[in-house]
């Protein structure tokens, strides 16, 4: 018998990471989907896809005219439009997910988690991952190989912006390990888990606790 | 290097775990204490000694006017009579640790609980641990073999008693598994300590994050 089989019913959350590029989001997000009974939230873009990128997995790469279609029909929980191109995550899915009582991993900006947070306050739940420093930022754009010289300068920019929104966030993580980021965002699931708030199965397990009858 | 080289001050916190006994709680916190690197506020009881306890470990074991007296010079953080004993936290001690930074566990019933809420709403993380049933309860009880009879069927009326108090927790956690239930308090603790709002060191690591000039 273990406690999740005593487990009441209990609402499920969605779990926001956001952090600038070459903090370790996208690893951590990954793995954590895979070990952790998480769905994970899959953006919609107007953006070209990259070479690396697979669609469906990485993104939904969709048009313009789709992308405007779907915010005109309250069919995006959250969307921003980011140097040009529209990103946004669809309702539906994510809807559907918390039904059943499974929670949700977002990869999204501070823009979107602001729009969630507004919307869901109760539900939802926000980590910020910070880097190290900025020279250990740049060299993993650098490491990655993916973007040219001019690209990173753009990313660090940008993550300077990013990182100034650091104080809206829930939780914070500085990652200068991928294995203890990892192990304090599985902590932080763990425990959101676990608050009575979210267990709304757990009033009837007590009245049942406390009817027991003892032979 | 590792994640809490760089973890920036942060004030302590208040980790409050309130269970019926036999739910496991005892067993729980001195683990947790001698690995978590945790303070563990002793109470004060004016209450008679069991054999199996040891003065300074289980309690702090005083006499009816020296608990009086902490109580009129507000040395107490909290305190209450339970079955015409007085019981309570020493105030001091738990505020050196705060002040210094560390985090301090406390073992205590639902009305400590409540007034130490009552004073420090921010500082405090409450759980509370339900036994998976009654029966379950009962056999611990029994298989420890501590107690007489009627002693028992007495702890059994009082289980009920703490129990209809879940409800004012943060956490709840149902204790079926040990293992389990330990894990799931570390999380929580791990979790609770990186709260963006418990970092107050985190303002200057970021300032100091986006001054940084990169050669």
């Amino acid at each position: 018998m273990t406690a999740e089989s005593h487990r009441p019913a209990r609402r499920g959350l969605m779990l926001i990471l956001s952090s600038p590029s070459g903090a370790g989001k996208t690893t951590l997000t990954r793995n954590l989907k895979s070990e952790n009974n998480l769905d994970l939230s899959i953006s919609v873009t107007t953006r070209t896809r990259r070479p690396s990128e697979i669609d469906g997995v990485h993104y939904r790469f969709i048009d313009r005219g789709t992308f405007d279609a779907m915010r005109q029909h309250n069919d995006l929980l959250e969307w921003a439009e980011v140097h040009g191109n529209g990103y946004g995550t669809p309702r539906k899915e994510v809807e559907a997910s918390l039904a059943a009582g499974r929670d949700v991993l977002f990869d999204i900006d501070w823009q979107g988690t602001q729009q969630i947070v507004k919307k869901a306050r109760a539900d939802v739940v926000t980590i910020f991952i910070l880097p190290p420093s900025m020279a250990e930022l740049r060299s993993r754009l650098v490491r990655r190989a993916e973007d040219a010289p001019d690209v990173i300068a753009k990313r660090l920019a940008n993550a300077r912006d990013e990182i100034a929104r650091w104080s809206q966030y829930d939780y914070v993580i500085i990652n200068d390990d991928l294995d203890a980021a990892y192990d304090a965002i599985k902590a932080i699931l763990t425990a959101e888990r676990l608050k009575r708030s979210r267990a709304v199965g757990l009033g009837d397990f007590v009245d049942q606790l406390l009817a027991e009858e003892l032979a």
